[in-house]
């Protein structure tokens, strides 16, 4: 079953590119906050490397309070769940770092993704961007998903020539080095 | 042992449809609420997808609890308990995910599920149903025990085709795709 | 070394009966609470399944704290420690449910267990009763132990016919289907 | 290396006789208490059966803390250390049971345990004490060390014939059901 | 992919050394800190020796924490992650022990770590610095990663002749002993 | 690498000797305090006995804070870790357990350990000194790291006569059975 866009944008979830032994897809990461004390529940029989990369997300996310202009308690007030459908489907690897980023900050302020937007790219600590595999692959089932922008590594830009020429012609790729352009090219101003 | 349906509409227990190596069957979800913090207890002999699958069912309720007319307060001062009888028999899978969110929202908002709806579907942290295997065996356990009315995932209409007409004759199938339909077939009103 | 009947009613220790590779035998069920704070520890080499069901019977307990006259707080003014003596000797399996729940109660209660009476069955969060196997053995260990009152549950029935007339005449069997009958048969008055 | 008896009468080490695969040795347990808050630490490379009996001890003597003549609130003001020494020996067993809750209650109340009493026996949550294997080569081993009254389960009683005659003359072997006997015959008055 | 030097001084993230099956590499760690209550975080696929690596250079900055003019609830007002990027690579040994305290101490005083500089060597609580292997491989890496200066540990120092010469006439390797050195060499004065 | 005796009296640090399948080894411990809670981290690559006897040791000095003269509340005023350098070997058995004792000692009352100590002895709960294996290539690597002073369990007094005669000709050997005896001959007075 192949990953299809959101039909509206979505306030908590973002559309990440996964790259697996059988080709590519796309893969929707939510959000949900409750009322708690600081929990983190990850889900979608991630990986190890995955929810490490789910962790770097949010330590961004909690470290830049305040230029996200997020409520300085805002961390222990929610509890915050993890969740990456299809729970039955094995998943790993860093490369949802950046969409689990704009998901988390989605989800604190309330600002909706661009639901045309799939993106791919390892977090680190400092927001930055590191180049991720199977970018070919990636592309083409964010093309049959419908989606029209997509957010790769600039250390990957190299790699867009592989990508067909009929697929490249439909897609707008923008390159990003640091969370903040992401969350720029993804996010609606609300 | 074969599951029946219930004799009385139940309070915090639902009934959903398993599809196992032995063919289906339907499975009781039961949740237990005690005066509590907030602890989460999982039994039943299950496998990891479907405790994700609890704590996905579980995030949406207490995310929606607003909507869900929850005192705000509701989780912190209860334990929960959801377990799935016949406690020798391993039981795995994302499809019992709307049958366990169902189950909560009956516990918690003491509105009995009726005793002759049965269902099947993966739930997602924002109420999405998503598509379930091993339909005609399902339906076919369904009838078995006496249900009448099963809800199914939009996403799995295609495969209604499948299931003999004998059966299809004696039950109401209804399609759904997110939580809120779900619900609305499920409870009484009160 | 075989299980024998108690000498005398007993508070907070039921007799249940196994079933195992070497044929059946009678299983005391210990409860001891001590001043604490909701702190649940299992002990007797017990296998998951019979740990999550002393954890169903926990809380079914737990949940009708208001109908057995149990103190609003007395989940968390105790540590409550279930242990199966014969420490070395694994034991696992749903069906002595019923009788860690007689135990509970009984320990949380005061009330004493009858010394004639020994139980099986599977119990569920909502006190049903479901069926368990090896009645027959686990009737020939209730006899030899000098129990007189058999506890069973009600789908069981069909299988009494099974059990040698000899030792069927000098017991009493009584089916249940739901806790309440099993504390009715089990508990003294006080 | 083989253990030998107290020179002098314990506060908080009792001294029980193990049976391994190298014939039987006696084996000290120590518990020491410290300021704290429950906590409990079991050390000495004890298997499973034989930390789970270690619990059994502690709960019956939380549960009488009343009986003991122990302050209420003992149990949250220490945290409780039990370790057998000789730590890169491995030990298991339930028979160990009385001795560990021996030395607790020597630790708890102050009281002494008497320098030339040994003992073994699995406990229960009642206090009972049930019967053992390996009397013979744990009579032989409590005789090397220069112990001179063995506490053994009355069950056990039986196994006493099976002891060399020279060594049963040297001991004095008393048979205990409970846990009350078995402070009483191991414990200075103070 | 090669690592690369910073192109500006980083607060809360400095360059190490690694060594591999591969070669040598360098690496970055990096150092996050959120409003919090002393919870550490340890992702990037670290092995166990690097884990207890880190919380070694961890506990000797909180023990010096009067000496580095830390406030002294520094600690608890913060949950601490560290982090080492390219998630996927699995990373282990002690020589990063004096880059993480060096990446920690510039997170904790925001002074920070001078671009040009890496380093290697593990660390004691004591701040003592002890010899690391594959210092040919690894100033390989740090020329080629353009950084210019190198803190190794002083028992390395008959090592520095199996390096070629071209690369050691570009690199200006400082010898250390206490982590003391290290930050005196790695730190801006802010 | 073999390690040598300290430089100087060391607060916080004891030597022990190690014997593995390489031969003997001096070994450094170190402990560390932070302002805290009572936490205690254990790293160094220590396998499960070790790690036991350093607990029993910490167990023994919490036990007895009012003879060492420490403040009532100590324990819950700091966080305690206790490292073996040299990260990436691993560690083993009961025998340096009071070693880790004594530097445990020195770190809670500010009392140096003597640099020309070195020292070998397991550790009970009642501070007692049990005796260890390898004397002879434990006391060969003391002389070697330049160890003058050697602490070994009474009950190895037999073991000395192996040890050749030149090395126990520099070195003084003192035999002990008590805690209390090796802090009398490790510690200053301050
Ligand atoms: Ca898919
Ligand atoms: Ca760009
Ligand atoms: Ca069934
Ligand atoms: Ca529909
Ligand atoms: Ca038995
Ligand atoms: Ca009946
Ligand atoms: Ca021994
Ligand atoms: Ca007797
Ligand atoms: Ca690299
Ligand atoms: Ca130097
Ligand atoms: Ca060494
Ligand atoms: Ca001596």
């Amino acid at each position: 079953r192949y990953g299809q866009r959101e039909d509206e944008h979505q306030v908590g979830a973002a559309t990440g590119l996964a790259y697996t032994q059988f080709g590519g897809d796309t893969l929707s990461i939510e959000v949900s906050l409750a009322k708690g004390t600081g929990k983190l529940t990850l889900t979608g029989k991630l990986g190890d490397v995955m929810k490490e990369s789910a962790q770097a997300a949010l330590s961004y996310v909690r470290a830049k309070a305040d230029e996200l202009e997020l409520d300085a308690d805002f961390y222990e007030k929610y509890d915050i769940h993890i969740h990456v459908p299809e729970g039955a489907t094995p998943k790993d690897g860093p490369s949802a770092g950046i969409t689990i980023a704009t998901a988390l900050v989605s989800a604190f302020t309330n600002r909706p993704v661009r639901k045309e937007v799939g993106m791919t790219g390892e977090i680190t600590l400092r927001g930055r961007v590191l180049p991720i595999g199977g970018l070919k692959e990636k592309s083409l089932s964010a093309h049959r998903a419908g989606l029209t922008t997509i957010l790769i590594p600039q250390e990957n830009e190299k790699d867009l020539e592989d990508i067909p020429e009929s697929i490249r012609d439909d897609l707008t790729f923008i390159t990003v080095s640091h969370l903040d352009e992401v969350l720029e090219h993804a996010l609606l101003k609300e």
